[in-house]
């Protein structure tokens, strides 16, 4: 299997298509520049009155469950109906699912009554979505996975499942792939995951194969990562560093890739 | 007509002018870093039960529709009308206008029930106002006005309307200005155009002829951001330039004012 | 009495203590930000429906009053209340108080309702709180303290309070402390006193001894100013220094502390 990265990144850059977020407080602002430094257009529309208008121009949903309220995940699920209806994609982050029982049934709930295209979580995220017996404290990970965690919630939603960490795992039930690139800079600044769902989210609204979307995506973000992690070991400095880096992403750069897929 | 931006610029940072912020969520911080970079002191509050408290202690309203909320609308109404009441000028930016039915209604409802001194907003967000047809994707303009539409804004609600673009057009229904300062590099950062109306705002307080207070926020906005453009082409590095060149304006920056009055 | 700065600051990197947020929208990424970068892990939640779960599992509990709304406020004082019955300590940020009647009613019901170990404030909502007659303007302070508002307000709550400003008071109500570090650049940037919030915050989840904690957090976030307002005097180039100088402050930074205790 080839991935022809640079291509898709391209068609991001000219067709520009419009990336729908209900996402997190912390980090909208971040997530909706790292959007444009990847050349997407980014929208944040979360009251129940416009989503349905909203997602029904944009080229793909991205769902973040990081900050929930009730109106939200009513948001969330009518525009996610309505993604569905007029086949626009549809990512979900269910950020901290585990940490609370409200944000482990909002991600379930969403997973139940939304078709979800991606879901991308890091390991305790995943585990605990998954059913296994797993350690989940706030929003930072403090567990590790391995590919078969992808390999169920594939198989059980019928998605494409990410599930993040030092190795990154893909599946869609089929296929695998595991990605190794990255820094743990990402890990000192917040909202490192919530920016890569905005990132796998533009190459979903041009490649409608989520499996490669996902695996673009991955490595997108992480050679920028590894990029601004050479020009600084701050967080302050990083955070400026990795958006600028996404801007620069160019053919070469792609060759840092180190994908393997099964 | 002969414009003194710097002595009104002088004013704020001596007089340091509460303005009072309903903005979005996406561009709460940096909306609070540039005006505190202009020398103007922000402060954002939306809450129904203390909206009109603030706004009576401040010298400018600002209200911002970029993210919405049912109740977020209730309380804009309400401080509007205190606004009027106590003659503290008022900034409408109609974000997203257009994109949505809901949107495009509630932009229309606040220029109904409050009267607005300031309507600024891309092409796209003016001409769905101004009831032209138009093509409107998200929060990104993806068409170019002339000064025709800010013409017919002011006329028909008796306020200045500024239209922003590669050009920027500023009409009170009598008096003309065309604004031809500006960079690219405001389309690769998320809320130029929010920090642009907390700009404007800042000159509003200091400057009640509000035509001129349009011109001083548009031509100092700009102004900084091209020379944030000078020092880099990268969109996470500008974002922190175009907060320092805002604190560095000084009297001769505005030699680089490329302004048309009518 | 000897200050161990240093010691605790390692026990927060190597525990990584969860810090519960309710926080206000303008500051959220920063604060996140912050906290990671002083080795502690940032979780925001303020839906009424898991705020009990998510403080039951974190080592401390910030509330901050910046941008209210009544169903906050409802979840800020039902998460206060299992922080005091699970022995989480809690601080609060009493943001505005004074500014509305909203903010100061909002603070003082909850210093009734919940047991708060620090309470932090700049002069204008720290003598609003207590009583004194005071000139309030936004969020920002428009007037000085001494050290007897912070002992006023330690003996009427039973608390540490913390008066910041250009000389900062600590007192719990029979130790006082002044605390001379800081930078005129922190009043050029939004949030500086709400991210000293996360800092005490951090060191409350590994110094039961609040007083202390409290000028631990002081000295820490104000000698990491003082640096970064070495490398630059600017707005936006400040806010990305002072992140990266908490990541950097070691034993020896700490030889820069300027306290005084009584």
């Amino acid at each position: 299997m080839n991935i022809d990265y640079y291509s898709d990144l391209t068609k991001i850059r000219n067709a520009k298509p419009l990336v729908h977020h209900i996402t997190n407080y912390v980090v909208m602002n971040v997530s909706a520049n790292i959007t444009l430094s990847l050349g997407a257009s980014p929208v944040m529309a979360h009251a129940r009155p416009e989503v349905e208008d909203m997602v029904s121009i944009a080229q793909v949903f991205y769902m973040n469950i990081g900050t929930l309220s009730d109106h939200w995940i009513d948001a969330m699920l009518a525009a996610g109906r309505v993604a569905n209806k007029k086949q626009v994609p549809v990512l979900l982050d269910p950020v901290g699912a585990g940490a609370t029982k409200y944000r482990t049934e909002t991600a379930k709930r969403i997973l139940k009554e939304v078709k979800v295209d991606v879901l991308k979580g890091n390991a305790g995220e995943m585990q605990s979505l998954a059913g296994e017996k797993v350690k989940v404290r706030g929003v930072d990970s403090v567990t590790s996975a391995g590919p078969e965690t992808a390999q169920a919630l594939a198989k059980e939603y019928g998605l494409v499942a990410v599930v993040t960490g030092a190795k990154d795992f893909v599946s869609d039930g089929r296929r695998s792939a595991v990605i190794s690139n990255g820094t743990d800079m990402f890990s000192r600044i917040t909202g490192a995951g919530c920016m890569l769902g905005s990132i796998i989210a533009g190459f979903m609204a041009v490649n409608r194969d989520c499996f490669t979307a996902s695996i673009e995506g991955l490595v997108s973000f992480e050679i920028a990562g590894e990029k601004a992690a050479v020009r600084t070991k701050l967080p302050g400095s990083f955070m400026t560093e990795l958006i600028n880096e996404i801007s620069l992403l160019n053919e070469d750069a792609y060759k840092l890739a180190r994908v393997e897929i099964k």
